[in-house]
């Protein structure tokens, strides 16, 4: 049985971040239900339950094998779990193909260091989480502090909750301002964070390069070449 | 095994609306993750994966029996599937014996018609989906136009991504700003919707009234009595 619509795959994969993912879902789902020439789809490694950073298990709706040439791709991020996943030759192969023939390529937070590993930031503006934007450099990409970045048909979301807005600037591009707007009147996106917008002068942390390096050290301790690679750009 | 920890529990139904409950279950999440006197769980009628209002499938980590007395009880909402699970009398009765001993009851968007229709609203100020606010007078609650509602122990979130500011509202209350702040930076919550904040003069779907008694009658078919008081306050 063929299908017609154009398929927009959102990846899943072990220790991710599931609001990476969710939020633009929503967002995108509430497009494929109003314009039917796209559908949305969540792509795995298989189709059993899968962990994640939270208590919260997701199941895809396809295989790898069964999507292999999305319309659009959406792959999200987490932290030491997708560190990790930078050598999960599976996950990496597929987004490398996938990404081949997608119109669109997009990614939420850590997302997009999965993109780079698959050879696909190469010369290219990109963002990430905060945390981790100096890693960018390791793919040869050039690293952003925006909200969410476009370069042509590759489109980075900066952490967790930015997919929402990268999702929505989504809609806007490809089906236009109204649509858009209704989503956004749907998902009553009107934020009202309580400690208001964030005070950059009081992120937490202090110096990130001891985080990252012990999130590095623990992540890719079997896939040395690869770790030395990035701890090379942790600031 | 006993576990000591403050059990936060967030309640998963068939239909529901994924982004009501991964936004504060992240929040939380982190919360819990630094005041390890928390914990955070997904509680279900059983552990099978979900179908939820997206392709997403989700799974519990514990089912209604495992946690008769959580120290928090969150309750997400959703479309016709959540006016649907007014009726799931196995739901709705966990609601009404989870929430009896909770030292805090909150829920997003139209999951506080759920705790409505366990009883819990009589007399309360509360908010919900914009779109299904005036329902809220069914249960005898006072409707509120707020982003959150907080009333006592009772703390009710307007639409979908409404959650998350609730989350780290819920955060500062029980461990403080300090922590909350973190966790907005962890999860880079500051957003930037691509149009704006909600213009409400471009409200989409004028008269609700019609939709509203569409999703009722197609939600409630078999449970007329429900359905008519429900309708009597379509506005």
């Amino acid at each position: 049985m063929t299908d017609d619509r154009k398929t927009i795959a959102f990846v899943v994969y072990p220790g991710m971040t599931p609001l990476d993912m969710v939020g633009p879902l929503t967002v995108l789902e509430g497009m494929a239900s109003t314009a039917q020439e796209y559908r949305t789809v969540v792509v795995g490694e298989t189709k059993a339950p899968i962990v994640t950073d939270n208590p919260l298990k997701l199941v895809a709706t396809h295989t790898y094998d069964e999507i292999p040439a999305p319309y659009a791709l959406l792959v999200p991020g987490g932290g030491t779990p997708t560190l990790k996943a930078l050598a999960d030759e599976k996950l990496i192969g597929y987004l490398r193909t996938a990404a081949a023939n997608a119109e669109l390529v997009t990614s939420v937070c850590t997302g997009s260091l999965l993109l780079g590993q698959a050879g696909l930031l190469e010369g290219r503006r990109a963002t990430t989480h905060w945390m981790f934007r100096e890693l960018l450099r390791t793919f040869g990409a050039e690293p952003v502090a925006e909200r969410w970045v476009e370069d042509g048909d590759l489109i980075t979301a900066a952490g967790v909750s930015a997919g929402i807005d990268l999702a929505l600037h989504l809609v806007e591009r490809l089906v236009g301002t109204e649509i858009a707007r209704t989503i956004q009147f749907v998902i009553e996106y009107d934020p009202e964070p309580p400690l208001g917008a964030l005070d950059w002068s009081q992120r937490p942390y202090g110096d990130l390069k001891p985080l990252l390096e012990h999130s590095l050290n623990e992540a890719l301790v079997d896939e040395p070449a690869l770790r030395d690679k990035l701890l090379a750009h942790t600031g």
